[in-house]
């Protein structure tokens, strides 16, 4: 890593930050759920609130993708106004996950409140915050450089469903494939290994949802004048969820180990060096989990980066309500997400589930099911000129030693990768794991959005005095 | 079985057949589902409207029991004008179970409905038709025979929680044990083997309802960032739930057979000489079932009437919305049921599954249990005086041989028995296996209403003209 200086880029930064925190809480005020169509004109309404702000901002060109079938995506590009300066794309989304169970959120989770350095509410981490310290970053490059335009040609992809599994990326990403076109995409969604120990992440796992339904009697039946005597879809499903995992933890999907690419012993020793503290992980806020397990053999980082896994997301079937309802119920669901390591292949993975479901699908039960695109796993070249500058950028930022982590969520950029040609991909994130993304009360802190903006900053200028050294495409 | 003239008690019936029809539809307005406190102003204003009714056909005491803890109960007492005829209470509920999933009653279920022979509302036959006709059968009695009080002395319990387990009768038993002393107690909530098969109920299972949550994490977790690594409370919940049976359906609670009663080799045989045609009731409009399944060794009404059982009757946790939400879910819970079978002890079964349940919680989950009171299960004497009047009096009134069944349903029929001294029961009832009863849909054939009420007028003649062979308590 190469010593930076950031004096200017961090001033300027600290000179938007009143008019930064306001816009982010305006932007954050919308409910932009992909997963849940009630709130895809909100969706709509963060898209074109984003548009809005770069124009604002000077992007000369911003526009809002609305042509499904992907849910509204905004691109924008602030060309170099020096030719030969290279191209990014920065890849980033503004939709956020849905915000059940409600009752667990302290504060409404669409009314964002700062308490100190701390800006609660869904989508501050997870993406929005990112998304606008790229704003922020960008009118900072320029301030501090003294240019009217960048010194790297940068264009912004900010999608619209990244929360519902990128669902529709693929032909968004090939009817625009002209106007995406870059040198290296710079992947904005992910964080570093905690606060203190700022990381860029080098690899993504990727993930298949599914849902399998099984049916059973055609009305919910009284169990005293059938119970016993016919099969209870509810029992049945758990038999299947009991039946995805053995007793060492490992998942008993046909085929689902075949094509994972192990972390070679090297990684895992650069894994170990990290200063994880399981205990304290485990009891903190984003957690609050009482033990740790897992597939045996492997470190808990190891569970969460580099090994594939199998969750039940959600199960429900018969009677909620109060008190007893003594039925067989007539379905039962279950809602499963697998997370694939490289070189997992997200159709012999969806094959395997089928598989599975029929396999565990007894008499008398119908099985209905879904299983969803899914977005495949990726990795990042740690020795690519980008990523050498993304470490220097965010070394600056934070004034420290940046390491090595991975990512366990998902994303679609293997996608981006895979449908523009095998760019090279560079990650820079600041959230962390205390943000509670996906769960209620999500927050970041407002200084690692500023130190985001400074390392964006920075990055522009560096890419742009080491053009020569970046492969060109 | 004696055969009895029954043609003036069933003029009787026709000739209040429009009333009661009125009347009863009228009261199925009502929303008394006492397993929901929404509903409990319902079952109030249920109770109200029963009281008032029987006053209108001339009820000398009828009483609201409504100092709790059980939700109002109707007490009604007609003193027969004989003074050395025997007493009989007749029992049933005027509460009825919750309606959900709402969206697959194909008419409204508190808007009652009649098409042709069949009256469609929830609690049509489970069990306000029940109580319905003993009202028409008194009238009907007495106009039959010229009396201005009956043949016997006659009580009614119209209880209004049975359909939340009858949680709290034990204590409306002991408070008003003076005024329900009987001879004979007549249970008016069961069925007949099916249309054209009338039969009577020699004994019923008892139930246990229970609830366990299990809670891991704090707060609903990223599957991306801790999937894989901490346990998942609905993953351990499936296991709980799959690992309550063993590979031929027998229950694995510790000790859960140790009590049963086995039937007796003439009983099995007496129920295999049942007109029961399977493949018929598993496809029938009450199961729409695809397959029979159960505790190895056993017939299909084995399995009902007279082998305990395990069922598991609601299951949820995590998400259940639109898409997916990919997340370790914070806790998920089970309710489940146990039917039980001469002679399970209520108290040794709820040991059993606390400690099944301590046996299945893994490390890092809590257990939450909470079990219910129960019901016990209970057997009618077959050569009891009452027992041959009814058999005699359903005989009339069907104009066919009267079988014996058993009901895999339970009530507080056992609770009933105890509290008052051991009194002997003798189960009346016209609901058949095609009622839809607790399910969508619930409806009851109006001419087996009528044909309860005739039974019932008969009964009170014949157990005034039998009143020396009826032991006295």
């Amino acid at each position: 890593m190469t010593t930076v200086d950031s004096t200017r880029e961090r001033a300027e930064v600290a000179a938007r930050a009143g008019g930064f925190l306001i816009e982010l809480i305006d932007w954050l005020r919308i409910p932009s759920i992909s997963a849940d169509p009630a709130h895809h004109r909100d969706v709509a309404a963060s898209a074109e609130w984003l548009g809005a702000a770069l124009r604002a901002d000077g992007w000369p060109t911003v526009e809002v993708w609305d042509h499904g079938p992907a849910l509204p995506a905004v691109y924008a590009c602030w060309p170099s106004d020096d030719p030969d300066a290279p191209t990014v794309l920065v890849y980033g989304h503004h939709d956020v996950q849905p915000v059940d169970p409600l009752q667990q959120w302290e504060h409404p989770p669409f009314e964002p409140l700062v308490i100190g350095n701390e800006l609660f509410a869904r989508g501050a981490s997870d993406d929005k915050g990112h998304v606008a310290f790229h704003r922020l970053g960008m009118l900072a490059h320029l301030a501090a450089t003294g240019r009217s335009a960048p010194a790297v040609t940068v264009k912004l992809l900010v999608e619209g469903e990244e929360e519902s599994g990128s669902i529709n990326i693929r032909p968004l990403l090939r009817a625009h494939a002209a106007e995406l076109a870059c040198d290296v995409a710079v992947i904005s969604d992910t964080g570093i290994f905690e606060r203190g120990t700022p990381s860029i992440c080098t690899g993504m796992r990727g993930m298949v949802t599914a849902e399998v339904t099984f049916r059973g009697p055609s009305v919910d039946l009284h169990s005293g004048s059938f119970g016993g005597a016919v099969p209870n879809p509810a029992t049945a499903l758990a038999r299947l969820v009991a039946g995805m995992h053995d007793e060492n933890g490992r998942v008993l999907l046909p085929g689902f180990y075949d094509d994972v690419r192990e972390p070679t012993a090297a990684e895992r020793i650069a894994f170990a060096k990290l200063p994880f503290d399981e205990a304290a992980w485990l009891a903190g806020p984003a957690a609050g989990s009482r033990a740790a397990a897992g597939e045996a053999g492997w470190s808990t980082l190891e569970r969460i980066w580099v090994r594939p896994t199998a969750e039940v997301n959600g199960l429900f079937g018969g009677y909620q309500g109060p008190g007893s309802k003594t039925i067989v119920p007539r379905e039962a669901t279950a809602k499963v997400s697998f997370r694939l390591v490289p070189d997992q292949d997200l159709a012999r993975i969806a094959d395997g589930f089928r598989a599975f479901v029929a396999a565990h699908t007894p008499d008398g039960i119908l099985a209905e099911v879904r299983v969803d695109e899914g977005v495949p796993p990726c990795r990042s070249d740690v020795e690519h000129p980008a990523t050498v500058a993304v470490l220097d950028a965010m070394g600056a930022a934070f004034g420290a030693e940046v390491l090595f982590s991975r990512e366990g969520g998902s994303g679609p950029e293997a996608l981006i990768q895979s449908e523009l040609g095998g760019v090279p991909l560079a990650f820079l994130g600041v959230g962390t794991p205390a943000d509670r993304i996906h769960a209620p009360n999500e927050r970041v802190g407002i200084d690692l959005l500023h130190a985001g903006a400074e390392a964006t900053a920075v990055l522009w200028r560096l890419l742009g005095e080491r053009a020569e050294e970046l492969p060109r495409r």
